[in-house]
């Protein structure tokens, strides 16, 4: 392990913070807060922490695999545990855990709260609370790389780790410049929903918070009902961008560069829009009996089913009192998530799609067993590396989804909360089921599930293996 | 598809299911039944369709893996079937989707009952419904195939289709030889179960029912309360062979060899008996409060344990009312099931241990991206074809779980009896949790639901593929 790298990059990602903290701070000195002061001393706490660390000599300048998966993990362990201040400080929250909690659910883009009521926080603290969203959605390395240059594969070994999906594709020539185009679209596509808000009436703090909650595919409301009285228009906004935002963002590339070819071959795409549409209309057709008429239940559904399966988690409605059928779909819904390459999480449409492929090659070569079969995927032969590490990544997934779901148990609550809230916090969604569900929240649970979800969100959010590799001795050796 | 083959295996199945309705005949001689007749209409109805069946002439003897899978998925199905009428005759059921689940779930040693009061039903038709396990346990196909001689590579084709597990050995020279000293293995421990069950004072009916339904993991039992109301002797007794009939078979024919060093060298077997050791202690410890003292609690876990890990799915005790801890982890070890090569159901442990391994290994590449490991067992590299397809099973087995579950949930029972009803069908154990638990019965399902868990249940004994195949239309061209 080479330290010094990552010393050096958890000092800057600290700088980074703090000065991400300014635009919470500016908000709560229009609204004149107090909570301002609470902001401002966790921001000199980071820099006061960063700047010596990024100062460090390094001798070597170069992240193999293993700097870049440590660094990335504790990374995020670090911003979360920093982000929490401000709501420590603020008292917000008294036990630390809480703000760890919040604040890994904001950054991993899970939105799954513990704050029992959250109208009477102060603004600034919400606007933090929903801007760790936006920040986490695309990853917080990722930006920092789009700014520093590094020695060859640096980049790519730390983008690895933080992307999501199974595969990372480059663009451009350059991740840098792929980093920043994306950047650009993100910040291009948040813009334009606050404005449709607006357009809305909806009021500029809302639609800012709200915009980021939903770019980011976090979920973090700001009002006790998450999005349950806003206007229909802006409900139906909030949908149409949450399915925007679990779209790969490779097709929005291609689209500005007018490759419409590429952008439409893309089969996850289709899979993912052909998985929302069936969803809904049979949710919509299940839940037609508990609203006015069947449009009214067809746009319930719609946005409930966007918002589950691009792991944002707002709610318009208790989709826990739906019927079983519904309920059920959401919870598969919250398994399969969103695009490779979006903001959103779960497993991802395109490691299902792959899977799917590889059972129906087996059943071919039980007819055909002279014949070698290759797994396409838009197109392209899909490689035996992509399908390991795909197949690998689901067993790790099963395995830590099987353990967090028996440790909550001892918390004595029922099987259905316990499995629904670590599928919920896993897959980075925020709500479950029954005392997980959405009109209510994570604050009922024990400290020890609440440590056990903050690691499933991070482990949910960096796909699993740079989290697990904290726990490798080896990791640490010197060498 | 060579169909001439595959109607070959039809008749001669047939005609042995009618031989192996005998006992049961002789049973209800005995005991003066009037429902013998039922018995004996069935087994002239078997052998009317199978005689000329196996009379059918055939060019090409040769069995492929494509006629192998087919002719096992269709002989388990024509068993079943055929093996439905006795209750149907003979009163014990009206809805012939009742008779079907109940002998699917006899022959795949599920043991999950529709039957409402086992205590009515005529003896000789308890009986049958007893030795459906013990036929299913080892394998209908298997049996035959120590009778026939067959071209070279027939046997392991069909043979593949029916054993449980990642892979087939052959332990002698031939594949039959092989299977008949896996039989009188299983013959032999059986009979001692019943002798040691008989030196406890249990009656020979109860004694020889419940010994088929341990030797094939099955479940299926003769009491309203299963077996809530044995003695104590009884319970460890049967508690020592379920977790026996769980152990990989190779073991005991390593140990009639006396090639200890081979025994003992299987990781499997101390795998399980890990997971096994830690499930009682942790669940004995859990439910103490619940019994006079922690002994009896230890017992009590025991046998609950031994019984979902191996898939037999007795109970002495209404487990669905422990506390959450030991009811998640029951669900737990229902996936894990037994050893790969014996009579129960479920994953099997060394498919876990292997999947386990590939994590590790993942792991370990992160670190030293340039080294080849290899994934070992028993101290042999496992094929990496043996690895890719248990993955390949792993994805079919989820697929096939999650849409089961969707479909159950149109009954619009809760969705922790769905999750275990399915859980418990298709890793063939029987009782799940709720609705579906230990005090109740499949009865209250739809007809609907009942087809869905009888085709998990044939799904989980043959491992998935070979009922897919049916499915595929490749499959049924003639060539």
């Amino acid at each position: 392990m080479n330290f010094r790298n990552v010393i050096f990059i958890l000092g800057w990602v600290l700088n980074m913070e703090a000065v991400l903290m300014v635009p919470s701070m500016v908000t709560g000195l229009i609204y004149q807060e107090r909570a301002v002061t609470a902001l401002l001393w966790s921001a000199l706490l980071c820099l006061a922490i960063g700047i010596p660390m990024s100062r460090i000599r390094r001798k070597n300048t170069h992240f193999r695999i293993r700097e870049g998966f440590v660094a990335v993990a504790l990374c995020w362990i670090a911003i979360s545990v920093m982000g929490g201040l401000p709501f420590l400080f603020s008292g917000t929250f008294t036990n630390p855990v809480d703000a760890l909690f919040e604040t890994m659910s904001g950054f991993t883009t899970t939105g799954a709260s513990v704050l029992t009521d959250v109208e009477v926080v102060p603004r600034c603290i919400i606007f933090w609370r929903s801007f760790t969203h936006w920040i986490g959605g695309m990853g917080v390395l990722v930006f920092l790389l789009s700014l520093f240059r590094m020695t060859g594969g640096s980049h790519i070994n730390l983008m690895k780790a933080e992307s999501p999906g199974p595969s990372v594709g480059r663009l451009l020539p350059t991740i840098q410049s792929t980093a920043k185009v994306l950047y650009i679209i993100y910040f291009g596509m948040t813009v334009l929903m606050v404005v449709l808000l607006l357009l809305g009436r909806m009021p500029l703090f809302d639609a800012l918070t709200i915009s980021f909650g939903t770019a980011g595919t976090g979920g973090f409301g700001i009002k006790n009902d998450s999005l349950g009285s806003y206007t229909v228009y802006q409900q139906v906004v909030v949908t149409v961008f949450m399915l925007l935002f679990g779209v790969n963002f490779n097709v929005y590339f291609f689209m500005l560069a007018r490759k419409w070819k590429n952008a439409f071959r893309c089969e996850e795409l289709w899979w993912y829009l052909g998985i929302v549409a069936v969803s809904i209309l049979t949710i919509g057709w299940n839940i037609r009996g508990m609203f006015d008429n069947l449009g009214q239940a067809m746009q319930q559904s719609a946005f409930q089913v966007a918002s589950i399966i691009t792991t944002t988690g707002y709610a318009t409605t208790d989709f826990n009192l739906w019927p079983e059928t519904s309920r059920s779909m959401l919870v598969l819904l919250m398994f399969v998530g969103a695009c490779a390459g979006s903001t959103g999480g779960g497993m991802k449409v395109s490691r299902l799609v792959i899977l799917l492929k590889t059972v129906k090659k087996e059943l071919s070569q039980f007819l055909h067993p002279g014949r070698v079969a290759k797994i396409r995927m838009d197109g392209k032969v899909v490689e035996h590396e992509t399908i390991r590490s795909i197949n690998v990544f689901m067993v790790a997934y099963l395995l830590i989804f099987s353990l967090s779901v028996l440790a909550l148990s001892f918390d004595g609550t029922d099987m259905i909360t316990n499995f629904t809230a670590v599928a919920a916090t896993f897959n980075n969604i925020g709500p479950g089921l029954e005392q997980a569900g959405p009109a209510t929240n994570f604050a009922m649970f024990s400290n020890v599930s609440k440590l056990v979800m903050t690691f499933d969100m991070l482990a949910g959010r960096l796909e699993i293996f740079p989290v697990l590799l904290l726990f490798v001795r080896d990791t640490w050796r010197k060498f």
